[in-house]
């Protein structure tokens, strides 16, 4: 007999749509009920925006919902700017799946080589698309880390026409070093596009000068686009803020494919004050960097769990056989209130795997007691059933 | 010797590129002045969102910002429900222009024709796809009202796939009836697409029943799609918020060009909200539409302009020769911080006609007497140099 919950939202958000559902709906679902749930699904940058920040957004809402944003284009100008890039590499979209859309549609011509699991953007779309997806099989006993001359062997005896990578990978968070991608870009030069999809790279490592991004070399190459999550960065993922960094030529092709005005008035107040706010931004990350190591050590002490090294705000998580993953998603839900993401949807993952947002100490601790707590339900049940 | 300027903006944007600079450019190009540029650009709900809701939207502006919003198809169900569509006749989009900028590339084929003056994007982003405008110029003889059966005519003679008609046209203000818009749309029956852009038709009439929409047209043919700026509706234009009518088909097309998850996190909470606040936006667009008529009767008493007939929030009007459109521009800003549209940029248009937004009475006031005394300026100029 299950106790009553203590969050008691609706589960049947869960098989509503093939995707999760939204962290409002569920919070929502549960009513007036005063608790809120704590979200692990979506890897976030905790330390970001400031207090002092939301307070002057708050304070001038209605002026920048008002008004017109200006053209992508202008604002794309200031994020380069900020960034280190020239204005003729940068294209901002309106969340980098705005850009992936685009690539997905227009660059890739007939097939597109997929290391998986990976983000379903990149699985679905293609197809979705009619076009060919050929998949290659990140190997969990390599930690699903790639091997590039393995992969490069497998995009070109597949004549694929471009190829995509999740550097670092969503969702097992395995990184290739800025040797490995080049060794890849480099064995692909003969192929039409290379994709490298760095939404996370940014919480790799603390030290900005260690993190192997290849938007460098995406701006001397005409079969390179590299995607970036501002959103992400900044931890607003419902601003929907991405760019892009390529050569100018493809940068050119993109905007003819762009809404302009594509850039909501919230985000080009973010973009504007990211001059401003850049050192708060820095800090902000490397702390969240730092909360990884905390995150995956005390990970690391919950048995049965198996936890895959990864270099970014997010951990890949194998859950033992005898361990349900629907049911821990849900118990841990209606009982500890922490939200997290289940795998099951994902090509070459399953229920069996669950991904996990590297989240602040306090928080962290709240989702390990409950990682404790509800696993050893399985194992008493378990037991009992013997 | 012209006097110092109590709003000393930055002119220089205004040639900075193509379009008008954004409100916020402007503004915060006076530096520290604590003066507010008043807008007279963009046509407004002057009465919406709230207050109520604006500070119910600053105390949640993390919450909102914070977590992904849900894909647009699901919040499209919801907007439909809204406005009394089917969900499969409705798809929503990030600002309106991105709902033209997916037919002007994939549903458009290889021409189209455009009544002018309009909206900039139905004239340049065709051109820009390398596809051909045929222009249909509306007449001012007729103030610009255009003739259904002399359009049907001349667009089957020039043999286009395509055609647009704002309604109301933008920038002139000239609304077409229901039962002109049936004579078109089945005149053209035999092309196959037309577009409706009812961007500002909203604000047409108080009476919801007397708004000459065809959107419930819409749903019925596979060659009628209507656009509409939810966030021109709501007030909001930062939001970026539009959305499409079509029947399910064309629908079904829009959905695999569209990015998902395109609607943001403040148009998400914005769209939850709309059952809740629909009085209040109702009550607010029937208050919109009674400025317009004191707005006119105020605009008729200026003397020497050409005020023609609007049925919308904004007013187009026509400068006597003798008065510089960029001068008067320029000085009702410097002068009086009053911001206003000069459509010198726009094919069958010049920088003798300026377009006004219906603002409050007050604020009409104000502009009412700024255009007096600028207007008296240029006079006494003119008989000086007699």
């Amino acid at each position: 007999m299950s106790k009553e919950a203590k969050y008691p939202v609706n589960l049947e958000l869960f098989n509503r749509t093939s995707h999760n559902p939204s962290y409002h709906s569920l919070q929502s679902s549960m009513g007036d009920i005063d608790l809120k749930i704590i979200d692990y699904c979506i890897p976030v940058n905790s330390y970001f925006p400031t207090a002092e920040m939301i307070k002057h957004y708050a304070d001038n809402i209605y002026e920048i919902l008002k008004y017109y944003p200006d053209h992508g284009e202008d604002l794309s100008k200031i994020v380069a700017k900020v960034f280190g890039y020239q204005s003729e590499n940068l294209i901002m979209c309106n969340g980098a799946t705005e850009l992936v859309t685009y690539l997905n549609q227009h660059f890739v011509k007939e097939s597109i080589c997929v290391p998986v699991p990976t983000w379903g953007r990149w699985t679905d779309q293609p197809k979705e698309l009619g076009k060919k997806v050929v998949y290659y099989e990140r190997k969990e006993e390599n930690d699903y880390h790639l091997n590039p001359q393995d992969f490069v062997d497998f995009a070109l005896k597949n004549k694929v026409d471009s190829v995509v990578i999740c550097n670092p990978n969503n969702p097992t968070g395995a990184l290739l070093s800025k040797h490995e991608m080049m060794e890849i870009i480099d064995g692909l030069s003969s192929i039409g596009l290379i994709i490298v999809d760095e939404a996370f790279i940014d919480f790799s490592y603390e030290d900005a000068k260690d993190i192997p991004s290849v938007s460098d070399v995406a701006t001397q190459r005409e079969n390179l686009v590299v995607v970036k999550s501002l959103g992400k960065n900044l931890g607003l993922h419902g601003v929907r803020l991405g760019y892009g960094i390529a050569c100018e030529k493809v940068i050119q092709k993109l905007y003819t494919l762009t809404p302009k005005w594509n850039i909501n008035g919230m985000s080009e107040a973010l973009i504007l004050d990211l001059e401003k706010y850049f050192q708060d931004y820095e800090m902000a990350r490397k702390r969240q960097v730092q909360d990884r190591l905390y995150f995956e050590n005390r990970l690391l002490e919950v048995p049965y769990l198996k936890v895959f090294p990864s270099i970014t705000n997010f951990i890949y998580v194998k859950l033992p056989e005898h361990v349900d993953g629907v049911q821990l998603r849900n118990n841990l839900i209606l009982n500890h209130g922490c939200f997290i993401r289940l795998c099951h949807d994902k090509i070459g993952s399953s229920g069996q795997y669950i991904r996990l947002a590297v989240r602040p100490k306090d928080q962290t601790d709240i989702l390990i007691n409950a990682l404790n707590e509800e696993l050893s339900q399985f194992s008493l049940k378990e037991v009992a059933q013997r």
